[in-house]
Formats: C-alpha cells, structure tokens, sequence
C-alpha cells in the first residue's frame, strides 16, 4: 500500500481510522528502517509476522516477482512448484553471481540485501558473543567441513607452494576430510595428556613450524568445540607461534558461538597473534537446520577473497533460515539461552558424576571443555559391550552420547588413526560423553539422566570388568557391527 | 493413525465410513509404497497436498521429531524458530554424515531416505530425458561451478600429480574459477569460428593431448549449454579423444538438460569415449531456486567418490526443493513443457528474425545451439550506446538478454581474455542474445519482442552506425560502467 | 517499506536497482489501488503472492497487529496458536459490530475494508453473471438454510403479524427446517407433473394469495437450482403474483449461480415481479469450503436490515475464503469454468442416456433443470436393492448421485411428506441423479460414467423388475437402514 | 505409511533405523488414539506439529480428498484456490447435515470426528475450569448473540405461544437484539444500585413471574462477564425463582469462562435451580478469532435439539480454530493463563486506584465484578471532554477501554434506553472501565497505565470539572461524533 491507497481507503473508513492504520503501518516500517540502517542484530526478538512480511518485502525487490516481468535469460528464477516457491519465500535467485557470493545480483536485489543483512547480524552477533573484533564475515550454504576446504582453497591461491597442513588431531572426519580434499597433506599434531584432558601439544607445532619452510605450510588448523576429554585447544599459543613463524592460522570453532569460553580464545588470539578466519556451523550454534557455517575473520580483504572463490551462485535456504532466527530470538534471548545452556553443563555434570560414582566410574576431569563432558567406564573384554551402552540409549531415545572404547584403529585417506575416536593413540580409559548445547532443556538432561541410570543397571549385571588396564589392539568383529550399532551413532559427528 | 485408531473411530462413525475412510488411506499408502519400491520418476504429477504428508512423514523417522526424544549430543537439529521449522518440514538434520554426503545418518533416518529418493529421482529423469545408460548420480547442494571444483578436487586425489585442466573457453566466470579454486592451471582451448558459429577447436585439443603427459592433466572440461553464438561443445569429439589419451572428461551440461540435443550429445560421447561427470544445475533444469547440481556419471564408484570428497554434513534444502518439484510435475508435465520451450524457441527465432530485418540485422546463424539465439548489432562508435540498448530492456522488465559489444578485455585471476562475453578473442560482431528456456511461455517471447521492438526504434533513431568492422581494443569509459549499466545484467551469468 | 527504506537500501544497492525495484513495488501498489478504487471483479486472476500479500496489508490495519498496541478491553483479538493466527492471517476481529453485520469496526480497520471489498466482488459477480440489476448484497458466515431463516425473521420485524410462508415444496431438510426455525408455518405447495418434469403450481400459490391476508403472510419461497425431475421454480410468475399481491418473495438460489439459466430467472423476476432477497452459497458456487452465503437484493433498504438482525461478530472466515477466492479465480477463469460445465452437463446427458438404454431405462425430461439429470430405475419389490445401487457407487467412489425409490415418507417438525425425496407425493418411478456443477472435470464425468456402468451390470443381474408401476408406501425396514446405507448420501443434500 | 512402507524402507536403511522410526510413528499414533479414545482435553499442549499431522489424517477420511474419488453431486467440496484449501486443512465439507449441526456427514468422515472431538474437548473445558456437571455442549458457528437467538428459536418450538423474554439489562446491543431478532418481545429489568454496584433485581424478576403466564414467557436471561460497575448477574437465584415459576433460564456467560467465579455460579445455579442452557464465546475465552461459541446445557436432550435448529451445513472454520487451541494450549497452559490474569486484574485494580486518586477520583466498588474495573471520572460541562479521553487513548495505542459519560439515550428496534452504555438510566457518575482478560500480559497492564496516566495529566489540564453531579439529558453534539470519536470504540463491544 502507498499514499494513495490510503486515500481510496477513506471511502471505506473514517479518517481517524485511517490514519490510525497508517500511523501502526509507519511503526512497522520504523522497524524495518532502523534494521536497514543500524545493521546490528536487535535486541528484542520480533515477531515472526513482521519477519514475513519483510521477507516478502525483499522479495518483492527480485525481477522474478515483478508483475510485469518477463525473462528470455537462461536463468530466469522461475518457479515450477508453489509449495516450493512458499517455502523459499519466492526467493528463487540465490546468493551471489559467478564472481562473488556477496556481489550484488541485478535480477536479484531483494536477495542481495537480504543476504548483506544476514551478513552484518551474523557479524554483530559475532561481536555481541565475544568477538568483538571481528572485522568482517560472510554466512557460507556449506557444512563446516567445506567451508575449511574453501579457505584452504583460497590459501592455495596466496601460496601457491603449500603442501602441508599443520593439524592439532581430532577425530572427527568432516576435519580431517576438510584437508584432504582440498589436496594438502595433514600433518597430524596428537593432543597430549595432561590428567585425564588432552590439551594442544603447542612445543611439537612450534617444532614443526621451525623444521618446515613456511611456504609449504598453508596453515595450521586448531579447534575450539570438540568432545571431551578433548580440551579446546590453545588457540592463543598457536596464534602467537603463526605470527611469529607467519604461517596462516584456522580456527574451526564449529559450535563454540554458544560458548563464552570458546569465543573469549578466539578474540584473544586476534590480540595476540595471528587468525586469519575462524569457522562456525550456524546449525549448531544457532539452532536452524544443518546447511551453513559463518566464515570469519579479522581481516576484511581476506574475508572477502574466500568469498571469491566460491564459483557461482547458491543456495539462499540455509541465509534465509539464520535470518529468521537472529530476527527471531533477539540477542537478549539468545544470551538468556546461552546462559541456560552453562546452568545445564553444571546440572549435567552433577547428574553424571553420582551415576558414576554409583557405578564405580568417574566423571573426566576436564576443566578445558565447556561443553561436553566425559565418563569412564569400565574395562570390558568385549568391545561390543560397550557398544550395547549406546545402542540401549539410543533405543530408549536419548540421542547424542558417544561410548569411545578405545579399541578401534581407522584408516582415512591413507592415514592410520590408532583409537580412532579418542583424539589420542593411548587414551588410558574407555568413555561415555554428553553435551549440553544451545537449547537443551532441563527436561533433557532429567531425562537423560534417568534413562542412562537404567540403562546402566542393567548393563552393569551383564558386564564382568576386567583387570587389564587398557586394550590397544583393534577387535575384528567390532567395525564390522559400524553400520548396524549405535556405536557409530555420533561417533563420527564430533565437531562438524 | 494406526490400525487401533480405524477400531476407535468405530466410535465415531458407521462402520461403512470408516471402511471407505481406511480404503481411501489405503490409495495414499499405495501411492508412497510405489514410490519407494519403483524408485522412479511418477508419470504423472502427485498433487501437493500428498508430497506434503509423504515430506511429513519422512520427517516423522527423524529422531528430532520423535515425541520422547532427548538429545545430549551437540548436533541435535533442534530448531529455534517455528518459521524456519516448517519452511523445512521440520526436517533439520542435513545430507549425509561426515564421510559421505550420500551416507545414511543415524539419526536422520526419514532425511536419509529422502535424500536417497531423490537421487534415484534425478537418476530416472536424466534417463528419461535422453541419457538411459547415467550409472549414478547424487544432487549436491552446490552451484554448478563449486560442483565443478568437487569434481575436480577428487580427480585430483586419483591422480595427485596433475595440474592442468583443458578447457573449451566459454566467458562465463564461474565455469573458469571453478578450475582455478580447484587449484589446477587452464589451458584454454577457444573455439573456432565456423561461419558465425563458435564451435570446439577439438584439433587444438588433441594437440595438447599428444604434448603433455597425461599424469598432468586433470581432466578436458567441455560445455553443452551456452550462449549463442557459441555452439554446444562437440562432446563427442572430445569424449573420443579423451578416451585415446587416457584423460578424464568432465561435462559441464548447466541447463542442458531442458534441451534433447545436449543430453544426446553426452549420452552419445558415453557410448563412443570417456565421461567421467557432467554436471546440471537443479534450478535452470528443473524449475526451483538456485542452489543444487545433479552430479552425475556412467561409473559408480567415481561418482561416489565425488560424494565421499565433500567434508562434513550439507543443507537439505535444494533437495527437498527438487524432490518436490519432480513428484509435482511428473515426467509427463516435464515432457510437455520441454516440448514447449523447443517451440517456443522456433517463434522467438522468427520473431528475432523479423526485428533483425528491419533494423538491417540478422539472427546469427547457429545450429549448434539449441537454446540460445543471437541478433547482431550495428558497429557503433561508442560501445555504451550498445549497453544503454540493455538497460532499456531491463527498465522495461525484460531480464535476460545479453549485449556483447566485443570491446572489452577482462583478466580474472591473472589470465587476460580478449572480448570477454564473447567466448572469442576476435568475434566480428556485436549482438544481443535471448534464449528459450523450460518454464518460459508464449507470452513470454511475445512481451520481449514487442518491447525489444520499441527499443531498438527509440535506440536506432540516436545511433549513428559507423562502417569500420570491428573494433579490437577496450574502451576505458566502459569498464567503468559496469555497475549500474545493465550491460552487466547478464553478462557473467551465461552458463552456470 | 516505505520511501525512507529506499533511501536507505541505497547503502545496499545500485540506485538502478532501488529504482526499478520501487517502480516493480508501484505495479503491485497500484493492482492494490485498481481494487479499492473500482470495487470490481478484476478479469484477470491474481497470483497467490499478491493476494496473500493484500491480505496482509489489510491485517497490518487490525489493532492487534499494531506493533505497540496493549488491550484492556474484553474481546482484543489476541490468538493464542500461531497455527491459528497465521491461517487466519492474523485477523482475529471478526465481522461487523453488535449492531449490525456490515459496520466498521473501530479495533478492525483492516478487517472491515476487507469484508466491504468482499461485499463489492460478490455484488459484481452476481452481476456479471447474470443479475445485472442487484443493487446490494452481503456475504453472511451463515449456511444458506440459516441465511434464509434469517430473511425471514427480518421480515417478521416488518410486519409483525406474518404466520405464513407459502413453499413451492423441495425435499431438502434444510429449506423446510429454515421455515419452521423461523417460527413461521409451511404452506406447501406441491409442484405439479408436468410429463415427467415437476413445475411451479403457480395457480395453486394464486389461490392461496388470494384467500389468505397478506399480512399473515411472510413471504412465498421459491427455488431455482434443485434435482431433477424437479425444475427451477417458475419465479418469474411467482415474483409476478407477488407484486399484486403484495407479498414479498425469497429465491432459493443455492447452487444457481454457476448456471446462467437460474440466474436469468432472476433477472427477469426481479424485472416484472417482486423479489425482495435471493440467497446462493459460497461454496457451491464458487468452490470454498462451506459456510457462508451471499445475500442479495434489489432494495439497498432491506438488504441492509437483514444485516442489522445478526446478532453480533461473526466470523470473517468465509469471506476470506471467498475473497481470495474471487481474486484468484478473476471473472475470466470462473466463466470458463462455467462453459466447461455446460459442456460437461451436455457430456454427462449423453452419456447417462446411452447407459439409461442399455438397461431398458430413459434419461427423464426435464428441460427446466440446468444442472440435475435423473435416468429412470426399474420398479423393484425390495426398496433395498435401489439403495445397494447408491451404496456400490460410494464405495466405488463415486459420491453424489442420488437414488429415490419413491417408497418413504416422512414426518419433519409435525408435517408429513409422503415420498420424501421426490420433491413430489407420486412421482411415477424411482430414478438416480447425478450433475453437473462447476469445477467438474470431463475425468470425473468419463470415470462415473464407467463405475455407474459396472454397477449396474452386477445389480440389474440380480435384480428382477416388477412390473406393479408404483408402490406409495413406505417400507419399514428401509428407514431402518437409513444411517448405514448409501440411500443417505445424498438423499439430504439436495438443495442447499 | 503402513507397514508395507516399514518394509520396503529395510531397502534404504539399517533395520535397526527402521524399527526406531517404528517406534517413533506409533508413540504419535498413540497420542492421537488416546485422543480419541478418551475424548479429554489433554493436560500437556501438543507440538503444533502433531496438531497438524492429525488434522491431515483426519482430512485424509474427506471424500474430496480421496485419491480416486469423482464426484457427481452438486456439492463436492471441490477447492478452487490452493490457498483456501491450505488454509483450511483441504476441509472443505464443513459441519452436519441439513437436519443437524451434529450430525455425522457420509462424505466427511473425517470432519465429523473433528467436529465431534472439538466438542467433547469443549465439554472438558467446561468441566475442568468449574462447571462440573455441565452435560452436554456443541460449538456453533455463530456470534454470541446469534446462539442465544438460535436458543430463543428453539425455545419458541416448544413453548409455541410464547412471548416475551425477561431481561436483566445489559448495555450490549447484540444482547438486546438477539432477543427481538429472534421476535421476542423484550421485559427489561434494570438492575439496582447497591453502593456503586449495579446488582440483578431479583425481586422484579419474580414480580414480572407472579403477573404473566408462564406459557408466554420463552426464558429469562442472564449474564454473567459484564463491563463494571456492573455485577455478574445474581444467575443462582434466578435459577432458583425459574425452577418455582417454571420458566426457562439461558445465560449469557460470554466471557465468563476464563473467570472461576463466573463459572461457579452457573455450576450452583444448575444445582440449586434451572439453566436450560449457557453460552461462551470461543474467541473472548480462548483466544481464537471471532465467530464462534459454546453452547451447553444440563440437559443433553435440549441442547441437542437447539443443534437441531440450525437449517444447513455450517463452517467449520471456528471450530478448526478451538480444536487446534484447545490441543495446543493443554489445559495445564490454560490454567496457568488463567491465574496470570486474576493477578493481574489485581495489578490493574492497584494501579487504577494510584491513578484515580491523584486526579482526586477513585475506583468504583464492584466486588461482582472480577474481569472489568470501572474508575470514576469528573462531571464535566461539555461530554466531548470525555469523549477526548476514549480518543487519546485510543490513539495511543490502547484499545478496549470504555468511557461512559451517563449522558446518551439511545433507541433500539423501538425501546427507548436513558443512559445507554450505563446499564442503568441514572448512574450517578461518569467512568471509565478497563479489563483484565486471558491472554493479557504485564507489560499490557504497565503500558496501559502508562498511557493512561499522560493521557489523564494532559486532559485533566484541559478540563474544568463542574459541580452540578449529574446530568441526565443527552447531548445532541455527543451522538454526531460516534463515527469517528473512540468513545464509541467499545461502546458497544461491552459483552459480546
């Protein structure tokens, strides 16, 4: 509606009311204003009504829903199905053009502001969580895993001698795979143990770093989420020594934006070092479906020539889906939940340490990890036992856990990973591991809490620990049970 | 509902309706099961009201959405807002696990059987549609030039010596940076001219064959769909050739599927040489937003190691975006519009053949293409008058067309390409280009050609053509224009 | 948006592309605009886009969607389910005041420009299709039984005195319950046998006219569109009648508006008689869900008063199914549709004549029914087996034919009707129905006519034809089977 | 899916994976078979999802949307609008039969379980929030005053001679009309100042009893919600002198169910006395928008022939909206909303009274009342002033609240009312009301007396109050500005 619509609509209401109802539409453009030129994440959530409607709005802004439009290009953003097109709020253009993901698409510039506006939330609520200094980011359609590869790529291109990738180990595949596939050779730094944590063995990278030309070096990569007894890794000393030694520095912080922990590093290896982008998966930290990452960084010209190197246009879903979610939450409840989350953690951490001490078992201590937390369990002379504890929780629909028999030995990419999934060739103990992440609610861990109670009562009665302090050999019959078992279940779902 | 839901409902109603109301389920049941049992493309449309309840149903198998769930873990698809939940049909999990995009997800067990449905879908339609001997094929939520690079990036673990990749020029800039992200050097192979037809320089090719080893080559990429006056690649050729030299041959088919000639070529160049991949994009073909490619080939153990190279676990989206689609339209509906757009094709030609013809033009002859038309321009003095001609166009809501002036040089990531948009370094004319594309209606053409009329008449009024044939060098002022010229609109989103 | 938005998306984009996004926001705008300012039935079709998006424009003018409003009243149109709210697009006021059905709502600025529009496309459609001189209407949240009881107690406010109202008979509950919930006595008058057709006993309604004060009388009530072998009333005559005798006159005209036939008796009624209200459903006519009416007139006056009898807000639920009903459909598109059906009445004719010969039975004449046919049924000793033809065709999936056996009678608020069904206390012979109405397709039509065929292959060999031409009473057993059988389907629905 | 699809699906998934989504599907199918099975209003809200899922199941039992049916009545439930089908669940038959309200449909099975469900939920929700003993009820489509005329029809079928109906006075149009729409003849008796209270004249009640013959009395009525300083009417020894006079007694319990108190006196009224029957409205009490009601009763005979008035198929609209409000809210939620607003009718009630006084007013003494607070307002010269009041506030975004300035007498179909809106033709005082209802929250209460507070320093400026305590003639300036002045704004809005 326009000026004049509001005067055709006097032959339908008094004026008062009129005006009324132009006075209450000026509010809702006020918002929308204020969205447009602060470019900050607000603090108040709003509703999704007025989400829509701007939406619709910016979608209003794309040729493809002009009236009066008509196409004779290759690619024209119609759209066959309506449930589609209702689903992606007629937005059919996607992300970017061939040159760029964030240049502006001429057929598109709804799409393009709606995606330079998710940008600058995404980067406020960066700020608003710990990392002030971040200088500039862009949400990428990639998993966390890809997004690492599009920065390796993009690093090749600077130094186009590198071969190696600097890697503090972490079992998770997606982050070993990242390496791969971009076609640098990883070169494996093994946490050490310190107690019962594994934490960055830092001297062995600076070793590294000394022994190699750093033209070969594209970068280290370090992570801050990850599984306990993994501890989130020394980002600070590995920024220092890249600065030093001038080797690019990759933070994967998958689903550290939750955490004040994980954040707080990262800015203060900005300081410090040296941080040339840090990754995080929107799914994980905030709460939308599997699809994207925030690719960050301190530098704005190295921001935006990994933005570059994406050739062609993209999926706009996984934009859309954080749009409406920062939009949504408000960056009051965000950090209402976030602080929810770290209420959960202790809640969680108390539950699992009378468990195990019911059971004979401790709670690992793990004063690096915010997020997850780890229980022993005993020595068992079947692996699949173990196994059994994962299964019986997933059956009883407790997702999530993770049993870690340190048992099995993995092969990827012609790399050997002795106790593949432990992060460390000897971790001394098998383990269970829970998380309290963004969202979880009391009722969660209550409830997880009982379940795994049960679950170990009866598993207890049926399984005679043995005296052996550790098995290090891989057992046949146990990757063979991968697909079928529960053991896989999040096995493999780590930090990506 | 279940069968002790029909025996309460007995409650309700006469025994007879319940009968008639279990029996009309039945149908629906019959519809789904078909579907999962046949695994192939429905002939006829399903009505959206059933995709919804099957998409419904899938999710159900989710473990996000089991009623009782409790998810420790740190990836538990919980979603924030409702919105976003339902524009997703709550599912939350993504593609694939970290090894594998095609990998079944513990957790996600309806999204992994979508997905699976899905790529039997894409599978079944590139057979219809001219390739019956596709092996696999996996939708990827990438563009086309990053599916390019994902492609490229696994040849390189095959063969990790390699580092050229020969390619049939085409001047759309993704298709070109998909080689350089994937890290690989060009050797751009440029087509020849043939009348007025661009056509593969296939002895150039084989030239470069016979030079250098076949460990360095990476692959020949050759492109099916483009702008006039570039014709379809000559696959076949190349295909052979490649089959000889014992070099992969990767096909770049964006919107090639819309048109039988390009999905024979690649069917034909399968049966006579080597196909390693061709790649279509999801939204040119098929109707749906931009975001997905078809990744397809004749060996399915290559193309599942496309799918085992991408890090970690991708959005959903544009699968569920074109899985809709597929069971909405039907093959028959497909067909129908295909065969549509084939004559649409013939009256915008005749159409463009009028228009030429009384400014003096002509339609550039080239059988090649199938899809995309050429009309020249007249030699001008000053190379922004040939962009204002777009602009027009563009305030007059066609979007679409193409004006190549063959003036401009362009370097993009260190390599020059003379008379950039024109696919050649010395093309003998200006034209404009419009093509036919699947979804497009009568309407359609008839709108552009009246409004390409009434430009053209406002155009040639101020333009004085002047005699000298072609111009070679750049102009300064025209760089500059690119911006807000509409010269740009469609300048670099020609093929992908 | 609004103009400071544009300012602002300067920051974002290209001043082009602001521009000729506003120029795109201004042909929407002014589609919008056509609307409020001619009030007409647009001939062209909106898309569901631009509706949905007028419909939320019109919401943004409801208080409770003002961004900063706080209620304190009793009734503030808070909607607790989002489920709730986003169906019903945010609107939760209702209709009209306590006073009258058509007033403005202060709080529902939106709600009632929307309910006046919905009125303006409802009174041009009635005129577009065929009563071009209806001067007022409105669309009641009310079944068209209870819209004509409402007509009806208007008309006792005007002339207290009235006990009356003279009903040309119908078998249909709903138009003889609208009487008697009214509070008003039934003079029915039974149509007479004209050959096989049943016609207006226009003489026997003269008669009663004549002898009864026209002050105890309310009104005569006639119907247009009904079941064969019932033909629409003769309303011209009777509207006729009621201009001398001073009597006031109300049309049934349920599902009539979707034949120009019903709809040209009106005209010409209205014309050379009186009719004070003529009532249509929205459903039926124009394929929403049930639940509302259209109520019009030629008296702006009285048209008015029926709206000030409803007590209260009603909902605004069928007026918004009708209004983006209309919009989408543009008159265009309904009166194609009303050919199709033409044509499909003629199809279904035809092919119930072929199969009516085949099993020794006759399509019945009935040139005055536009939209019903019935073929005869042989004479059967056990009224079940007439009722097993209705019920094979429902569990086969064919629902509204209607069979009449000519055998039952039945006794509805004290007044008996001997061979309740038939419209008539003798009709000749038992018969089924079926018709044609609007949104039909010639598959339904091909696919009944096929299911028909088989039924009564098996049922004509079971079935052995008496030859005792007609049985007038009704058979214990078979209202017995009423809640059960078939025979019900649709024996109740005939009319409104 | 059946368990036909649970098999195929071993195809695409571990069978574990299988079994899990098994197990998953049938905790839904045994939440809704609980559902049907106890037909009790579930104490937990459900997931909109659920709710959803089985609206689709139950729409699934709709003939119109069985795969294979054609149909060949003249009612079909064909929908023209993909929009309106969404809309309304693919619902298109609406509720009963011609005969019935209630009535099962041989057509839609699946909204007749629907309609039956909703009102066993609604039947709960009586029970459950303080009317134990209620017996029966259905959910109209129709406003408030619209049932209580459909109940006076109904009333009149069976006391033929009927009359008259007495009428404790409520300044509420709808309420007065639905008495003389229904062609009753109103006997009102205004209630009686006790204190500031305006209390039911109980004694006039039974003096009207003793005069007339209770054969043309159809009821009396009462009501319970009401604007202060109003009291619920005294409905207990109503009820007691109905029972001895044998008159019928319906109540107009409006708003009344979310308040305990309201509840509890027709639980005692039905105990000690007679109540044919009450009636809610859904929107007021559970928040759903405008259009329908409860209606209940003691006796299930009578309110099942009170169904039995309504001529025709209504919408089902309304009752959609209460069925997915009742499900989602749970009664649990319900409750606590419930509580949160008696705290803050307390809240309101402290924070008019800190207002009032400051301006030297008070808050009126109305201990009957326990939703709507009244504060009294200074005698002024000129009503306009008052009338400003309403307006300012108004503009400021407050609606519902109500200025009463005792100076209007208004006359409705005949009957002459002295201080219409006052409930009373000689208050001595002038006031202003506002209301706590569900659904409010503090921030409305503390927004509101914000507002109010600057509204009242800036008019009391303005205004000199005179001396002379009341003024009982009507001005004629006053009614010319109802249109557009906010007095009018809930004026009439006051109870139903």
């Amino acid at each position: 509606m326009d000026e004049t619509s509001f005067k055709l609509l006097a032959k339908y209401l008094p004026s008062t009311y009129v005006q009324q109802a132009k006075d209450a539409r000026n509010t809702t453009n006020f918002l929308f204003n204020q969205l447009l030129e602060k470019r900050k994440w607000p603090e108040e959530g709003w509703s999704e009504r007025d989400i829509e409607i701007l939406l619709d709005e910016l979608a209003s802004l794309d040729s493809n829903n002009f009236l009066k439009n008509h196409g004779v290009g290759e690619r024209e953003a119609r759209i066959a199905s309506s449930l589609v097109a209702k689903r992606n709020f007629h937005l059919g253009h996607g992300l970017g053009r061939s040159g760029d993901l964030t240049e502006v698409q001429p057929k598109a510039a709804g799409s393009s502001v709606l995606y330079q506006l998710t940008n600058d939330l995404a980067k406020d609520a960066l700020r608003t969580l710990g990392v002030p200094d971040v200088k500039a980011c862009f949400v990428a359609p990639l998993a966390t895993g890809m997004s690492l590869t599009l920065i390796f790529l993009c690093l090749r291109q600077q130094q186009p001698k590198a071969r190696y990738i600097i890697w503090s180990r972490i079992d998770q595949k997606s982050c070993f795979k990242s390496i791969t596939t971009a076609g640098f050779e990883p070169i494996i730094v093994e946490p050490i143990l310190n107690g019962e944590e594994l934490v960055t063995d830092t001297e062995k990278i600076e070793t590294i770093m000394k022994q190699i030309d750093p033209d070969l070096i594209a970068c280290v990569m370090t992570t801050t989420s990850c599984f306990a007894p993994r501890a989130c890794d020394d980002v600070e000393t590995v920024a220092v020594l890249c600065k030093i030694y001038r080797v690019a520095h990759v933070i994967n912080n998958a689903y550290g934006v939750q955490s004040t922990k994980c954040m707080h590093v990262i800015q203060q290896a900005s300081k410090k070092g040296r941080v040339d982008a840090f990754v995080q998966s929107t799914d994980k930290n905030f709460m939308v479906p599997v699809g994207g990452t925030i690719i960050a960084g301190f530098d704005k010209c190295f921001v935006s020539k990994i933005s570059q190197c994406y050739p062609g246009r993209a999926s706009s879903s996984p934009i859309v889906d954080l749009f409406i979610t920062l939009l949504s939450l408000g960056s009051k409840e965000y950090k209402s939940l976030a602080r929810e989350r770290k209420q959960l953690f202790q809640l969680l951490k108390e539950g699992l340490a009378k468990i195990a001490s019911r059971f004979g078992q401790r709670v690992l201590d793990t004063p690096g990890n915010s997020i997850s937390i780890g229980i022993s369990l005993p020595s068992v002379k079947d692996p699949k036992s173990l196994t059994q504890l994962g299964s019986q929780l997933f059956l009883r629909c407790v997702s999530g856990t993770r049993v870690v028999s340190n048992l099995e030995s993995k092969v990827i990419n012609g790399h050997e990973f002795r106790n593949w999934g432990a992060h460390h060739s000897n971790y001394p103990t098998g383990y269970l591991t829970a998380a309290a992440t963004i969202g979880m609610t009391a009722l969660d861990v209550e409830q997880f809490l009982q379940r795994l109670t049960k679950v170990m009562e009866s598993w207890s009665t049926k399984t005679i620990p043995i005296v052996s302090p550790s098995l290090t050999n891989g057992h046949d019959g146990f990757t063979q049970d991968l697909l079928t078992s529960d053991y896989l279940v999040d096995q493999e779902s780590s930090v990506i």
